[in-house]
């Protein structure tokens, strides 16, 4: 039994986008941990947050590190690799090995940067449909992920109704906010203020490396709660004891926030950056002006929705108001808001609850399937 | 009776900074509306929050543009100039009349730029009680100002417990939190990263626009709440009836921070935004250790406090942990939470609970002290 399974896949066959444009090749970076059954009923998917990747864990294997929900994915974990076959990808639009701005435009051997078309998460879903056909499932048991990912798992059941049985959406929402997308759009006006970025033509040139470093400050900020950043920073000073008076860093806090900036550019795409918010800032499952629970009527699969109560970010309410429109359907629907001082990270960071309500509710989706 | 008084007076004899260094000369602006009464015991002490000036109100002075706080001083209001004679003036570090990092340091003759020494909220106070002292103030009826405007409010009666009879402190806090101080970090690093910023060094030059209009971008989501936000923006979409599909604005809420931002670098300078953020990230009236009740322990004057319901960027339970504090000191303080959905902003737009209240306040500081 492969204990790891890493792979890439080019899909020649156009990709029909959100906004009308065809796009081919389309080549998907994935992981698969444990064994696809027989009748390739234990197939699951875990759809990646923002600048995640595929490589979702280490399943244990030596030599590898581990990955970012490796405490949820594994032998006798959340998502037990002894029973499922656990299948991650990196999302399109991204820089992990799918194919995103970074990656070569056939037409012109060069890096797409802004020729890149703008897409949404419901392409992300339409590619990772693509990807579970071509592995020859025809029905997820389940499809999950936190964030980003979690409006990817809440895209799937939606348009397929028919491929999946279970759906976990955790800290997400089914329509980005006005607040959601202003904190997106400083993001982006830092990477393109910073002049190495020109106009996203940087590759094999700088990087833009100033800007990107300030967009994931700011995101840093959001992912944490006030309560979790006073508990681990409060105003402690960096390698002094009194203040510097001066404008370098005085606070742990600004120290961690800076490193994390800088370490992020080295990782990540700058031009993913902007072309993977934007797909967070379109995602308005009501179009504008449907009504929510319209838009869910069609939805067959078992729902849980997970959101956490100091994630700011992506409020509990939205959770609420997607429950609600899912009731309203008689869909069967489950909703815990788990309490926690962590804010919008918590997904990447409580493993206990979310193993044991997650854990349970991939048991009870199994039995009544049967 | 004069409507508004516009002044500006330098001061030659150094003033004693926190950090130790001694700064002169320094020139103060400020204007003040009303009438000193005979025996000087009606001049009430309007402190501006950040990126506000000496300009509180036009008093109802004929071709004069509005001030910050128009609706909240001039006759019959909240601070209510037949009755009160009203002061305001420009914080030390600011760019708007007062001694800051643009004006010009008088041992160069070139603008300060980072020669100007790092200050405090403390500072600005002794300069403020300076002004008082030059105008013949021997004790002020009232001091009251929000935010940055809030902690020097806070800090006259401490610092000066023999000349302020009473305190109003809005929106403010005795100790910036991890994430306060966060959120200025990021402002500071988008102005620094900006390759026209040159150390500071851009008078007469370039001005550092794209960082600093990131910065206040930044600064203007924290002002709002998600609710405002909401019910201002939502998903409204701006000069089209479609998303775009590229990196151009396509909500209002891009157009909004956009155009704030831009519009701000034409009215404040970029030195300042870091000199006076950092003097709010410095403060910290407990020293980093010191109980906040032995703090406060010396403070004569009643104390109004008032915080938001929505202001999350200070929220409610740091004024509330001030309240406390005052209160374990028999001191004479109310408190007031107002509920509002505009979130920081609120001191700046809520004028009529903001008014009963604090008119009120007065009339009992008053009556209390005959």
């Amino acid at each position: 039994m492969a204990v790891i399974d890493k792979k890439q896949i080019v899909f020649q066959e156009p990709l029909l986008l959100k906004s009308g444009i065809f796009l081919s090749p389309v080549t998907v970076a994935y992981e698969t941990y444990g064994t696809l059954n027989p009748d390739r009923s234990n197939a699951v998917l875990i759809t990646h947050a923002f600048t995640g990747d595929a490589h979702a864990s280490s399943n244990g294997a030596s030599g590898e590190k581990p990955g970012w929900w490796e405490e949820m994915i594994g032998s006798g974990k959340a998502f037990d690799t002894d029973k499922y076959f656990v299948i991650c990808s990196n999302t399109l639009g991204s820089c992990k090995g799918t194919t995103g701005p970074s990656s070569v435009d056939s037409s012109t051997g060069k890096p797409f940067g802004l020729a890149f078309p703008v897409i949404t998460i419901q392409d992300m879903v339409a590619l990772e449909k693509r990807l579970i056909d071509h592995l020859g499932i025809r029905k997820l048991l389940c499809v999950a992920g936190g964030s980003m990912g979690g409006m990817q798992a809440l895209v799937w059941p939606i348009m397929f109704p028919e491929s999946v049985l279970s759906s976990i959406v955790i800290a997400a929402c089914h329509r980005h906010s006005a607040q959601q997308i202003a904190f997106h759009e400083v993001g982006r006006q830092a990477v393109m203020a910073d002049p190495e970025w020109m106009e996203g033509d940087y590759y094999g040139k700088a990087v833009p490396k100033r800007g990107l470093a300030i967009a994931r400050m700011v995101g840093h900020i959001t992912y944490m709660s006030e309560a979790s950043m006073e508990q681990k920073f409060g105003r402690k000073l960096v390698e002094k004891d009194a203040l510097g008076y001066s404008f370098a860093k005085d606070f742990e806090v600004e120290g961690y926030l800076q490193y994390r900036g800088m370490s992020f550019v080295d990782r990540f795409d700058a031009n993913s950056y902007l072309y993977l918010t934007k797909a967070m800032d379109y995602f308005d499952l009501t179009d504008g002006d449907r009504k929510l629970s319209d838009v869910v009527s069609g939805v067959r699969a078992d729902m849980l929705i997970i959101s956490f109560t100091s994630d700011w970010l992506y409020p509990s309410y939205q959770s609420q108001s997607l429950v609600r429109a899912l009731q309203a359907n008689d869909v069967d629907v489950s909703y815990v808001e788990m309490k926690t001082d962590y804010g919008h990270d918590a997904f990447l960071v409580e493993f206990d609850d979310q193993t044991r309500v997650i854990k349970n509710y991939l048991v009870r989706v199994e039995r009544e399937r049967k």
